[in-house]
């Protein structure tokens, strides 16, 4: 079942809404997510990101299916950037994560990205260890992340033959093309960054980092612009280093409360991981809704789920059972069920949620600082 | 003494001729040699290109006699780029080189550029690697370089904390300063050559390589711009990594034989360490010189050493004798000596050197190829 999730918000540069994901089906060869679904459900049950299309494109994606098929290893590539509060619009990545770990069988290579951060945030090291750390990495593994086939590393802070790939990547590729990607005004901070996420994304590949052939990258559907690079830059290392072209998926990305992007850069918009949940259960309780101007009016002409954030909070995050979200939807779609009632059901998971996930935190911690090696200076 | 070498050609760019090595003090704040030449010849006798003016200019030269006074460690820094022969253009620096590690307890960085030798060469992997130990390094060892107190690395092979320091440089370095310092239309090959260069001169100072407070960075005029780039860089890390600006020197650079600059791009410009002794003595015998159109306006007006590619030939590397030079100088200034009889004094030399320098080199390759770590792919 791919639930009518139609119209949604995404921002990927911090300001410009797209809603026209269709143009990445169009123009640049991003195919359909539900056609490879009927494959993977023969293998396991989806993760509801992916039967509730939130996942709902791919590059390559029966190259992980014919790697699982087959028992040969796959490798997921993710960042994290350590910079502000671990929240909602960033569990979705991790979700599909864990989910590719524990049900497929994958390496995980996590990538803080740092160098990117600092490009875009410049936090001081202390800031973004404590951000990786602290917030991020321990969140992951709070979530379910395991250590077992897990590389995490800071992007400032890999080993040799990680930048020896920066090196050779820088060698053939244009100053055009890196523009065309990552923006004008370009600056050195900015182009290392670029590389280093290339790397990350290419270097499992290596027999010095295990040989990965399959490597998937799971992404919001504002990063394809990289990842069509980091194609082309596969394809120019294919005869040198063996590259091959990594797989991936792109989900949209969910609304925040206020109507706008999820972003850190206005507490109002998200729910945090680590908020206290009586404060998040009153953010939910605050949130913009996709409700009529009167309960008259909802009860005659039904509430609009398909630009709801209280909705999309149900269906990321919130409700498991598809049957369960189906009537949510149909009830808000009827006017049987108005927002006060639907907020309250999503305030009630979701402190049930954060309780749970909160009370693992601690731990998570300790975990974190264990297995991370941090820059020394 | 500072012979009277007036007028030297140097060709930074491979095109532009200058003579104006006084911009270098008047615009740029570098001071003369010779300001320092008489303390240091407290220490120990100079070396001949210092002696002679070749090496004219320094910043912060004082830096390094107070350490060698108070018993200091201090670092040498320099390169090499594994591209085309060794000659004896490029063997100016690595006398120095050799100098203060053998008379002033000098530990030496040697970085194999590769990267920037990729930038503008496009070398492979492989002729890359062949160019840096078989002929690079051997003939420096050759030369009487020691393996004591030497580090030698590729730049895309090295230590993680050189590339963390690559990164963190990047950060605070605009593309302005980029291209003011290594040309327009850099691209990003280019860039990521720069910031190593960068790395290469300030990494010594860092305790996980030693520490080193003094690094001095012997180079050619041409060298200034990425020098003074890499002070500022210096400077904005002074408090975040205690980094301190490097000391570095200037030399001229010597004439090729056609009275272009000394190139491997033409081959007749240049004696390689490894040509065969008689064809180099040849090459000498067929160079261009500063005698004039006939053997009587010579003998009339005398020769012009000051413009002579064998006398820079004898300055430069035959002639270790002061006296022995200054009176080849004053028997052609005076029209005593035909070109003649001078090519065949600096022909005989040059054979006579290259038939010992050569005799050393296979095993000088043997020890370069134990020495230096070679990249993996």
């Amino acid at each position: 079942m791919v639930l009518p999730i139609v119209e949604f918000r995404i921002d990927p540069w911090g300001a410009e809404v797209i809603r026209e994901y269709d143009k990445l089906f169009k123009y640049f060869g991003i195919r359909p997510f539900k056609e490879v679904l009927n494959e993977l459900a023969k293998i396991t049950e989806p993760h509801l990101l992916m039967r509730r299309g939130i996942v709902f494109g791919h590059r390559d994606f029966e190259k992980v299916l014919e790697a699982v098929k087959k028992g040969e290893r796959f490798a997921i590539v993710t960042g994290l950037m350590p910079s502000g509060k671990m929240h909602f619009g960033h569990k979705m990545l991790i979700d599909q994560i864990i989910f590719y770990q524990q049900k497929l069988g994958a390496r995980i290579f996590l990538t803080i990205a740092d160098a990117e951060a600092y490009a875009v945030r410049r936090l001081s090291r202390k800031e973004l260890v404590d951000y990786a750390i602290n917030e991020f990495v321990a969140n992951y593994l709070a979530l379910g992340l395991r250590t077992k086939d897990l590389t995490i590393y800071f992007q400032t802070n890999y080993r040799k033959e990680y930048y020896r790939l920066i090196q050779l990547f820088s060698r053939k590729v244009t100053m055009a093309e890196m523009t065309a990607a990552y923006g004008e005004n370009i600056e050195p901070g900015k182009i290392i960054a670029s590389l280093s996420q290339m790397a990350d994304i290419l270097h499992p590949q290596l027999e010095v980092f295990g040989g990965y052939k399959t490597v998937l990258v799971p992404v919001g559907a504002d990063q394809d612009p990289h990842l069509r690079l980091t194609r082309d830059i596969a394809d120019r290392f294919s005869a040198e280093l063996g590259l091959e072209r990594p797989a991936s998926t792109y989900h949209r990305f969910i609304t925040g409360l206020d109507g706008g992007k999820m972003s850190s850069s206005r507490p109002e918009s998200y729910v945090a991981l680590t908020d206290p949940p009586e404060e998040a259960g009153r953010k939910i309780m605050r949130s913009l809704t996709g409700g009529r101007a009167t309960a008259e009016e909802q009860r005659r002409l039904g509430g609009r789920p398909e630009v709801c954030p209280v909705y999309e909070m149900h269906a990321y995050h919130l409700i498991q059972d598809d049957r369960e979200l189906e009537k949510i939807y149909t009830d808000c779609k009827s006017g049987r069920m108005l927002c006060g009632e639907c907020k309250l059901i999503a305030k009630e998971r979701l402190v049930k949620f954060l309780e749970e996930h909160q009370s693992k935190l601690d731990r998570a911690r300790e975990v974190a600082r264990e297995i991370v090696e941090v820059p020394e200076f």
